[in-house]
């Protein structure tokens, strides 16, 4: 353990690059809850869940009790071309705020797909390869997991079929195009290639889509082409595997300068970062090793683990694809057209669901205007541009510093930047317009959605 | 001298980060030649020069003679924000290509300006400051210059003051909004603001601007506050000195393992890319101690290396600025529409105008289409989605790595990767569309230009 200067950026060589996952699942005394079947209530296994995914991410996906997982080769060698990602320590930040916390990020943004989506995305591209798979087919809204898989496919050979939001397909050309660089199908969703899509189609003539409709549409092409599996980015078990070597290169690069953090803060959409990012440090926390507080973010217009209920849903506003339990606002529950800052999701991986639920981190919400708010001035001392997802993060992070000037505390806070902004810049325009406003949804809207949720068979 | 296994990407320490900028200019036997006033034809000197510039860069811009300049603190702690950049061993291109050439570039993309252009931007904005002025004003085209001096300025708590090319302003808003995000006020151009804008808006009311106006709005304001100074993104000799920490860095990465290239490539619009990335190689084979294949790559419809002539032109179209000896089409060279490939620049920085003429560097230049096709085949390996103008850089080290295919050799390439181009997807669209022309300019057209080049009073 040395304690030399601490640099700007931390940076793992290749050699110190994780060669195994964590699965934070073997420590969970509790574990997460099995995915349902929504038609019998009964839990899904291997045989149930192998038409959906590739069999080897089935078994991560079931698998409870591995700690810890090889990353193949294949996939190691991917992961060098835009990994390790820097830990930074924000230097110029604590200066800005003049507190004696000591800020470290981790900086995921680095990579053509802007995000720390490239870590699941090459993983289960590379599973699916390896089964002999001809391709995959997926959902994308903005885009940010669409290139991931983009990107992960055009190495491996693989055909990538995206289907986008009509709308962002129309209204965001820009990461459309991103991925047909890199070989994609890409088609608006709903389209008239499958039958949901004609159904919608014909129900709703002028439609500009949905996340819900582009799922269906997806799941319905992979399971119309034996050679093609579903894949999805976020709330799986087996993506907060993959994206363990977020936290595992954190702490990897921590322990090298003898750091140890007080307070580890993440955005919570669906999960995959914050899950990735704390699961070695839950896994000290959990053995009893360490102690750590860990703090989701997540937005005030979108608050699954603030005001979510914790009980079984669908993970698809379509009611296609499995029950998984989790805090969720409803599967029909859709943000405030208003919000502008991603984090959409209206579930939360069934993992993190847990911890929460066992106490072992916090969560907070924060309004998007103080979340941009936190986003300018952390661009303009620390450089980069940060995705509005991230900028949750950036908030408390900032918010739990000024608290350590007021008490002279000098604590470590250790957060994810987990990606760009770039494809953002029409929410940073209305905001630097004032045109931006906040949302809050009131008890009864969601008591609305609450309402819906599905009864499992079974179970009460 | 190590030779262990290579790794993917090698990253300095901050402690081998170059501490002095190398001017190139030191070791030249023929020094490029001098700026000249367009009225007098004289030599432009410090006093000349103060007005428009910094001390410190006037200095900066007229030293012939110093190799060693030291980089000050301050800006030594910015460049620890985003460099080192990484000198990357393009494994997968090469395994892609099927060549025995062993291929590297240095990636200079990951930062939020998206390109090299910081390095001089936050030289320049440093010595505003230290002089105590209150602020910059610039002009950018599409915005990459822009975004950087903003950055920098931020940094800094300077003034920025950016007049964007008018019809860039509105079809381009994202990097606009980027330059907001660091608080710089950009104006579209022409504007009311100044008298040059004013006058053009008369006798043009439908203008969409141009960069020689935006050049003549941005200087106009400057010379109207004393507080401020231009400050400009490429061709000066004080840009070249600036960004040669690109090419100590990667020296000194290929140093650690005891690599020696054998061609060393760079995209050449203005020269700020090239010229840094060559810098300290060319002082090697100036002083005698090396010899290296160094090459210039500019579009084929923007030819100034390969087609223009080597003579004394104005730096802009507005021809308010000083006569630069350089190659040049003529300050009223505008490429064909139909260009999307960036590297617009109608002439080339003094000192690689002068290394070119004297034999001591190569040029070719390249058709579009053919760029693009290697933007795209570099992503899909290489995961980086490139700039247009660093694809000029790919498509030549590409073809200069398939010529090493046909006959065995074993050559090592360097290319300067100078950027990403999340803000090209329209330029990308086409060429996946199938739209994407290329245009070579007669030899007419060229001629019609150079007619119009300025007699220059004293000189033939």
């Amino acid at each position: 353990m040395t304690f030399e200067k601490i640099p700007y950026k931390i940076y793992l060589s290749e050699q110190e690059m994780p060669k195994t996952w964590y699965n934070v699942r073997a420590d969970m005394k509790t574990k997460p809850a099995p995915l349902r079947n929504p038609g019998t209530g009964a839990p899904m296994g291997f045989e149930d869940l192998r038409g959906v995914f590739c069999d080897e991410l089935v078994r991560q996906e079931l698998d409870n009790d591995t700690a810890e997982i090889p990353i193949p080769r294949e996939i190691r060698d991917f992961y060098k071309m835009y990994r390790p990602s820097p830990l930074v320590r924000a230097y110029c930040l604590e200066e800005k705020l003049q507190t004696p916390a000591k800020i470290y990020y981790k900086f995921e943004g680095n990579n053509t797909s802007g995000s720390h989506k490239l870590n699941s995305a090459i993983a289960q591209a590379y599973y699916a390869k390896q089964q002999g798979l001809a391709g995959v087919t997926t959902e994308t809204g903005a885009g940010q997991w669409g290139t991931a898989l983009s990107m992960a496919c055009a190495y491996l050979g693989l055909d990538c079929k995206v289907y986008m939001v009509k709308v962002s397909y129309e209204q965001k050309p820009f990461r459309r195009e991103v991925m047909r660089t890199y070989g994609a199908a890409v088609t608006p969703s709903p389209s008239m290639e499958t039958e949901i899509g004609k159904k919608i189609l014909q129900e709703h003539p002028g439609t500009t889509g949905s996340l819900g409709c582009a799922i269906s549409e997806a799941v319905e092409a992979a399971a119309k082409n034996p050679g093609y599996r579903y894949v999805l980015g976020s709330v799986l078990n087996q993506v907060l595997l993959h994206q363990s070597v977020i936290g595992l290169e954190t702490k990897a690069a921590l322990d090298k300068y003898g750091v140890v953090p007080d307070i580890i803060i993440g955005c919570a959409g669906g999960g995959s970062n914050l899950g990735g990012l704390i699961s070695p440090f839950m896994g000290e926390k959990l053995r009893g090793e360490k102690n750590y507080r860990i703090i989701a973010v997540e937005p005030a217009s979108c608050p699954s683990f603030t005001r979510g209920r914790f009980a079984y849903d669908f993970c698809d506003t379509g009611m296609v694809c499995p029950l998984a339990k989790m805090y969720t606002l409803g599967s029909g529950f859709i943000p405030s057209a208003n919000h502008a800052g991603g984090l959409r999701y209206h579930g939360m991986s069934p993992v993190l669901s847990q911890l929460y639920h066992d106490g072992l981190m916090e969560a907070v919400s924060v309004e998007q205007t103080k979340v941009f708010e936190a986003a300018e001035a952390f661009a303009r001392v620390e450089g980069i541009l940060p995705a509005p997802e991230s900028s949750h993060a950036i908030r408390v992070a900032m918010d739990e510093a000024l608290k350590c000037k007021e008490t002279g505390e000098e604590k470590t806070i250790v957060f994810g930047l987990t990606g760009t902004g770039y494809f953002d810049m029409v929410a940073y325009e209305k905001f630097h317009n004032g045109e931006m406003t906040d949302y809050i949804p009131t008890d009864a809207e969601l008591q609305k959605s609450f309402d819906k949720l599905p009864q499992v068979p079974g179970l009460d």
